[in-house]
């Protein structure tokens, strides 16, 4: 089912992210593909940046579970794309993503998706509790009521 | 909800897809966004080459509206990946594709997923009906019982 | 040959280009490869936002002939990269400009480059010359004494 | 200056590259920017299949010193490029690969360019010789005869 419908009010913590040339694709609108690539780097550079996350040397990294996006508008090339984010469910060790794609200036995202992180050991690949410094950048990015979804 | 466990048996269409360098990021395996870039990949083709699709010059595009991926396992360049392709659902201006990707001689995929177009009028972007060599094309990677999905 | 030693002053125009997750190849700095799109991001925002050019809908439209890049030290994502442009030689349809990447606060390049776009009618294809608001917007970037090249 | 004329009997060893849907960029064709990765892909696949190269755990990795690329002609999803390979010029701890692109049945090149590895030792970036199998890897591509280049 398609996410509810959402503003920039929804989400916590924004990251402004710059289109390049080549997110456009044929019919010249960015690709559906890069959107998830936005989600990617708004994720990431909190986890790096908020909560620790050594994406060089860390003995702890995120592998996605699980993804999705809705698309409900275009942006294009050369536009900037504010990625809002929040956290929906916070478990043992692992994190479930809300993010919301928005045009600069527009309250109604151009899409909603979401994200799995499953937290793992960098050499075992089994899975790790999200402890500490980790734990509490996340935290701060969960809202109270998640959205209910299958 | 995640996907079922499925089989190369479970699609009807194949297309190899080679891994490239910069399809592995810093943990050392292709990263999830690129998993879309082959459902696109092997979407598109198969709607090109069998459905007539003209991307430079038709009438009617393709825009995606949902997409979902699980990942099961990881893949990692130099290897190729082999795209399996079904329809689960054809309306009358759009349709589900299923998607599994496989790594060479593996039964069971490393990923499954599902891809949502919805067909428009490439200038004026209203949906327009899926007919004659497009629909036949489609029509032939339908699966009697698809899954049934939220 | 590879360029000389530059600084940022040797640069007209500026802009900022966030990286992006997925830019950091497996030994963990950004990819050559992306050195390039933030090439052609920083040209061809200049083009649309200075020159006019219209990339969806206008009949001239530029081509890549010709691209180098001298890749001095390395740079990783959640960095910001800062891409500095001038335009070393401006002929009748064709134009080389000179690129210097930057980490942020750093007065030496972490790469240097240069790319030639011949520009061609978007349907024949055949070379057009360089009119009007486009010559205006390429004339700011034009500096007086271009490196001596190959 | 542009790399002088060559056809598929310059070039040693080949790899067959499939374009992928975001490979064509707004005006329809393949970018400039994924000839590139085209260079890294069939560049890296031989040095990891035919060297040893371990990307993953070796003490040993190339990094890109210099790159360039001529365009001499366009491609389109959903073709195959086949990447042509050689070495020019081999050194004490860096490699200059001559690459050439070509379209299916087609014996003059798309595009050519090079690109330069040095060699380092992963974790203190010095740089260290080529030896063993790597270098009879390199040895094999190595032609008589190389361009005379800038």
């Amino acid at each position: 089912m398609a996410s509810e419908p959402r503003t920039r009010d929804d989400y916590v913590h924004f990251r402004s992210i710059g289109t390049r040339w080549a997110d456009n694709d044929i019919y010249g609108h960015v690709n559906n593909v890069e959107y998830y690539a936005f989600f990617d780097t708004v994720i990431n550079a909190w986890l790096i940046d908020e909560g620790g996350l050594d994406i060089h040397r860390g003995t702890t990294i995120g592998l996605c579970a699980e993804s999705h996006c809705s698309y409900h508008a275009s942006v294009a090339f050369p536009e900037t794309v504010d990625a809002g984010l929040r956290v929906g469910k916070l478990g043992r060790s692992s994190v479930r993503y809300e993010i919301g794609l928005f045009r600069a200036g527009q309250d109604e995202p151009i899409a909603t998706g979401w994200f799995v992180h499953v937290f793992v050991d960098r050499e075992t690949r089994s899975s790790t509790p999200i402890e500490g410094r980790l734990r509490d950048a996340l935290q701060r990015l969960l809202v109270a009521s998640p959205e209910v979804t299958s």
